[in-house]
């Protein structure tokens, strides 16, 4: 009989004996392997964590108590558990529920996942209320050791264990972050779980000692060693001397010791750490033998693991591969990613250069840096980083490598709207974050080929560069590809009705408007930008004396601060004729965080699709015909 | 006889026999106190590390070998040894050197001052890219005890410990970062300081243990107690665990020792971090007694400590006492402060509600997500932030705060320019990147009356908003003052000739121009902005309209994508009479980083003092008279 079809709520659960729960855990992990395979999403952390997720909804009385899942995609388990079961089949997809945390969509999410390492602050700050209010229910980070590495996570334990309020931090080891995990903290962790003394240590040396033949000094001796036994003996010692109670390791597929250290914690009224170590991927052998590749699967057969979708090559392998043939003739080349090697197209430059691939971890505020230091000592570093992740590295971007003034290469991966991983992810700030740092060059490909083009050109630079491209199957225009100029956009077609500014992948919707308005007779000049910083002003009122003063810019990023208000702002004074000024149409996103969803949906959902364009476009101008 | 004046650089300073180092630290030390005395400047710090930096300069051999001083406030005596001792007099004025290392003023200095935290990635960087050239020469990074609570620097940390290269990190540790330091690590740093045992300890045990009688239970558990007994007696076990080799703590006034240890450490061929101990201030009493008030001084008297120029309220002062009348009647009002309780106003908030007032440490990552927690269990935070330093939160306050739609107020202080400071610290971005932040509401009062007004409906709208306010003394404005409408700007003057929108600081710029003007016969309307975002689009269209579309902005910060492309992208499409659209005229701060100066000069530069904006506007659109 199916347990999980009872299941409504985390209340349900806890009616259930302690002895259901395998069962239940293997119709969950079903559920998920059947779904994600229809919907794609974040397999090996999901699969690795529901015996977790289980015993915290059995432990925790959610949702007066709080739980805060760091990084969010490790949710699925929790999802289902708190009365989504049934709209779980929808994960990711249009209308569908997040593959995250959503405040939006349940009381048990306490937060719309942000980005990684920030549970610890978060949970904090709600014991620290709690406290305040004279409130009483627990509160719990779930962080992995991949975000632990993070920056922003050790600030946080280094403030917990200074606050000392109650609050329980569970530490999900899975032995990687995304990419296999880097760092002395996670050879502190490894030296944890490889060492077997530590499970028998604790007692043996207590028997030991009580034995002793002991003088005083022997004694004064002992003493003066408490700190460095408990060391010795107790694992976790780091998080000892930040302040916090450390427990474990302890089995994170073992429901019942979870549960009772869990229960434990709760008592302690202390900052307490539990070390948990759980298995990515398991329970599906293809994503248990390769954790990394099933980190963000696409749909896929669950009986061979294949994907359902035949392969496509995507900007990020073009980068990799790109980048791979440049290193090897320019060994000052340098990579850098930030626990995305595989997800950035970096995996066989790292192959092929080991000793100059650096991945050093969730930590892109170190990485932007390491750049500089790099570049500040002759090298050419390029720090291959998603847009919503370079967010986390803004401030280093700005003093570290503008202020420099030093060729720090950074090539922004899934700029643009993402899918499926939604409003957290979404890469449509980078432009305007950009572009308001003195000195940064801002490139966007129009395609593949440009992409290559423009990746050589960014090392010759020899200045901050941002290299912008989406998360997508690579495009190949039939266009023309001059080289690039600096500052300098290419017109692709002529036409004297209006101009379109496009910038990287609207260049493609950019022709499909310019060809459905040829239809209607007009003839529309299309510019294929390529940079957004510095703007090619000239061209820009060329075309707006050309085209009767209409300019239409578009772009895959928010209006505020974009590409569309900098030419709006370049063409503020210029006047056409004796009166007549530009008039400007800005299509871009709107000033918000777009949900999970198809990428051509999100377009419609903005107005961006060609369709609509050439509507707005006859409406605003042509609406008595030419 | 005088040493110093025969120190043109560090080899100078190298052929001298270290015994006269002592006086060449006296003379340093007088001629730091007597120029700052002058110019003002960080003092605490820099009397600090007199001979730290002696010691440096002396054991290594720059500039092949390589600095890297972390924060940079605490440069001065590495300037003067540098080559800039007839320089030093024009700290931090206009023309003259940087209160910070800048790498456009001597190759000593391997990199511009950025902000804290940064020094161990740069540092690690030239390391890495020095081995991979097969280079040889030493790389030193300095980080006080206060910067290495950022999150950067233990990331830095963690990814120099795996790596294993040789890279020397000198922990100054003067008990304190700007405000007296918190947190765990902190409480780490002073059990090693306070323990006198650590002293003794290691020979001590040594001997013990070779006399104990000894079974085989008895060699197995010493033998499995090495990694405890190494922390008991070796003190820096946090950074043994992270891979460091830790020697110290040493007294960071005793150059001798300084010096001998600092050629150990070059000799070691890994890893090494060295704890100085330094006392701020020493040298002065007034800074020895009260380093946290001498952190940036202003021109003070010598003899008496006491600042040369009369006191004025800051914005700072009116913020941090509008809170704490505010905190006194709302219980629910929480503070956060990333170590800088005194300098954004705190410090009467801390005393009077110490339960609800947290200095998270120099974490200003963890300080917005902190808040963000608070506001989720219901709490109503401002985190008090410069400016400059709230880019380090840039992710935060996107994912953790915008995206949830939390009731975090931020206030930021030092928004505009910053005078002596300089390139680095310039809070002149904040409207660019806040305002792609979708919700954000940003505010900018006219003067301290308006700071009041704002800082009591910031915590009325239940949303995110951000509170900019400059560094200066607080102006008080004969202006009308009604309350406060979501989104609305506010006319000051009526006029048609031409319309000014003036943001925060600069209205009463634009006050002062439309005074120049009227001598002119000119009319213009001065609007008080209020709202950086969402922007008055009503008022912009109906003073356009009044205004024959000659409408001007005015703002403290960067022209891409500040309050001004903002309102040009607003009145792009905004067509007056016919055909005759809007001419806009954005007068803000180039893309660029000023140096340091005085406002009034920097504002000049920029062309943003009011008779050179009168003249721009005549010039513009009068040249024929009106």
């Amino acid at each position: 009989m199916e347990i999980l079809n009872t299941i409504n709520s985390p209340s349900d659960l806890r009616a259930l004996p302690l002895e259901q729960m395998p069962q239940l855990a293997q119709e969950i992990r079903a559920k998920i392997i059947d779904t994600v395979a229809e919907t794609g999403g974040h397999l090996a952390a999901n699969l690795g964590v529901v015996e977790l997720s289980l015993a915290l909804h059995y432990a925790f009385n959610t949702p007066q108590d709080k739980i805060v899942w760091d990084v969010g995609h490790q949710c699925y388990t929790h999802k289902i558990l708190t009365g989504r079961r049934d709209q779980f089949s929808t994960l990711r997809q249009d209308g569908g529920i997040s593959g995250f945390c959503n405040r939006q969509e349940s009381q048990y999410d306490t937060h719309t996942t942000g980005h990684s390492s920030n549970s610890i602050s978060l949970a904090l700050g709600m014991a620290v209320a709690r406290d305040l209010s004279g409130a009483d229910y627990q509160v719990a980070a779930v962080i992995g050791d991949g975000s632990l590495t993070g920056g922003m996570a050790l600030e946080a334990l280094d403030h917990a264990g200074d606050l000392k309020k109650p609050l329980i931090v569970i530490l999900n080891d899975n032995e990687m972050s995304i990419n296999g995990n880097v760092g002395a903290i996670s050879a502190h962790l490894s030296r944890i779980r490889t060492n077997p003394r530590y499970a028998r240590a604790k007692s043996n040396v207590r028997g030991i000692l009580s034995h002793l033949p002991g003088g005083e000094s022997l004694s004064a001796l002992i003493s003066s060693l408490k700190t460095g036994l408990k060391s010795a003996i107790v694992p976790g010692m780091l998080f000892e001397d930040l302040g916090f109670v450390y427990l474990g390791p302890i089995d994170g597929h073992d429901i019942h010791a979870m549960v009772e250290l869990f229960r434990q914690a709760q008592h302690m009224q202390k900052p307490v750490l539990i070390h948990v170590r759980t298995t990515k991927g398991k329970g599906y052998t293809p994503a248990e033998t390769f954790p990394e590749r099933w980190h963000g699967a696409s749909p896929f057969y669950i009986e061979s693991g294949l994907p359902k979708n035949g392969k496509s090559v995507s900007y990020s392998e073009i980068f990799g591969k790109t980048l791979a043939e440049l290193a090897d003739k320019d060994t000052d080349i340098v990579a850098i990613t930030a626990a995305m090697g595989e997800g950035t197209g970096l995996s066989h430059f790292c192959q092929q250069f080991p000793d100059r691939f650096f991945d050093v971890a969730i930590a892109e505020q170190h990485a932007t840096t390491f750049a500089a230091g790099l570049a500040t000592a002759g090298k050419k570093p390029v720090f291959a980083v998603y847009s919503t992740f370079l967010q986390r590295a803004y401030d280093q971007v700005m003093e570290d490598v503008c202020l420099q003034r030093l060729p720090v290469v950074f090539a922004i991966d899934r700029a643009g709207l993402v899918g499926g991983d939604g409003c957290s992810h979404q890469g449509i700030f980078d432009i305007s974050y950009l572009r308001a740092m003195p000195g940064m060059t801002i490139l966007a490909p129009a395609d593949g080929e440009e992409l290559k083009m423009m990746l050589r050109y960014a090392f010759s630079l020899q200045a901050p560069v941002a290299l912008r491209y989406p998360r997508m199957p690579a495009r190949r225009l039939e266009i023309c590809r001059p080289p690039l100029q600096y500052g300098c956009g290419v017109k692709l077609t002529e036409g004297a009705d209006a101009a379109i500014f496009a910038l990287g992948s609207m260049v493609e919707t950019a022709l499909a408007v310019q060809q459905r308005l040829k239809e209607d007779g007009l003839q529309l000049r299309v510019v294929n930008a390529r940079f957004a910083a510095p703007l090619d002003t000239k061209l820009l009122d060329e075309s707006a004396t050309a085209c009767g003063g209409r300019i239409i810019t578009l772009e895959e990023g928010v209006s505020s601060g974009g590409f569309g208000e900098a030419c709006a702002a370049a063409l503020a004074s210029t006047i056409i004729g004796k009166e007549k000024q530009t008039d400007i149409m800005i299509c871009a996103l709107p000033s918000a965080f777009p949900p999970h969803g198809e990428r051509g949906n999100l377009l419609r959902a903005a107005g961006l699709q060609p369709d609509q364009l050439a509507e707005a476009i006859r409406e605003r101008w042509f609406q008595d015909g030419k």
